[in-house]
């Protein structure tokens, strides 16, 4: 049962602003990297079919805290824990880390809750539905005491 | 003293992604565009010099609840309240509005707290200071009571 | 019959870079909202239904030269002219102008080719196909002469 | 001397638009992350000091050609090739592989021509200026029969 994973990457030049800073919304951008990385690392796939549906995963809550900036070309490690696995919703903590050789310094966390929902492709509706099996026998809440999962 | 601006759009295809609806990400771009958009109509810049430095104002936290998807040639009001002007930071409330015709329907609201600080283009060091009272005497928080600033 | 289009904007902060300029992949995005509300200006959509199949229209080919920067809240003018209606394509012209009161100033000017193409929501699949008479009843290649229309 | 490259990545979610492939503008930043990467492999930064001023890289002329769609997932590899270095300018080709296992698949392919400039912090202004030494000794053009270079 996993409930963390590591996404490495560093800053593109594209995902700065004037202010030579990574624009904030790039934060969510790396966010939903890692968490599409933990999926594909689990053997699954962020869109996935089941029971002949495709299953989907929009968020319907977030927040975030930016204590330091990040820029071009640092090397970033973004620390995905499974926060909570809900009936219905999937919560997970981020927390952004600037890497130095041997050293992280902690630049940003915050929180996602994703909804699982069925995506019908012929009108474009989206119902709320129950977290797969799949998913639910893979995944589990993170340890309280994890580095990151504190607050 | 200005407390509230309504920002129009409308979704650009490039917003979307393969669940055929906005990227939750592309939220945060509009609810940027509506504060600078509003820093214009106070004849500001969100960008401005004060006393010979750089101002700024990096995010330091944010959150937001996605209630209904927005798609591509949606009409959008972004209504921005301002919840506090801090000593060295602002505060804003976003509320979400998908447009049609002459009713609105929420689709998402949130608050991004943003710190003013002076930026140094030599090292592109960043320092918290004091909202300009070029800006401190144009704006105010929104009354309790007008719709959106509720909770 | 249509064969031209002015669409305005302004330069976003999210869309530039460390550089303080435009990130030149926005010039795409610009044009591409140009040509959007050029089809919206004549009661049509980018993405339309037609006999019972949804119609994209994918790029196949672009090109653009950039000739003066453009930054953080700059006016722009995007001038799409149709260069050509093709039996299975349309190709624009885009010249882009920073607009400052009453002046304009070319900045970059490129061509874009679109496919016409039939995509079947079932399996993904893209299929080329002819542009629908709704579509060229309604436009025309611009006249040789028009002003950004030379080379 | 180094005139070749090649950058791996996988297409993510927030790259895709609602015709469930990679949005075109996409190609582009895929691009600017193999050249970055490219100068990192040499020792050297896109972003470089150079006798006390700022070099940049600006694109001057770009042109892409799509000839198959990139979706959710894919596998990509850009190679980049070194095509001219100029006196005040470097181009280069790129060509886009989707990577099936051992297999690839070109899907696009196209050349962006960057100027060589100094940026002045101060005010902004950009300067053409001559490719210093320390990149003009690394790199040179790719033969003329490396597969991708043909036309």
């Amino acid at each position: 049962m996993a409930y963390e994973f590591s996404h490495h990457r560093r800053v593109e030049f594209a995902d700065t602003d004037l202010a030579g800073i990574v624009h904030w919304t790039n934060f969510f951008r790396y966010a939903e990297e890692a968490e599409h990385a933990f999926f594909r690392s689990l053997g699954l796939s962020i869109q996935m079919d089941v029971d002949g549906a495709t299953i989907g995963w929009p968020r319907v809550q977030t927040d975030c805290r930016f204590t330091q900036p990040l820029r071009f070309e640092d090397e970033l490690r973004v620390h995905l824990l499974v926060r909570e696995v809900g009936k219905r919703s999937v919560s997970y903590r981020f927390v952004y880390y600037r890497v130095e050789g041997e050293r992280e310094f902690e630049v940003a966390r915050g929180n996602v809750v994703t909804a699982c929902v069925k995506m019908h492709s012929k009108d474009g509706k989206i119902a709320s539905t129950a977290v797969p099996e799949v998913v639910r026998g893979l995944i589990q809440p993170a340890p309280h005491d994890l580095p990151g999962n504190e607050h």
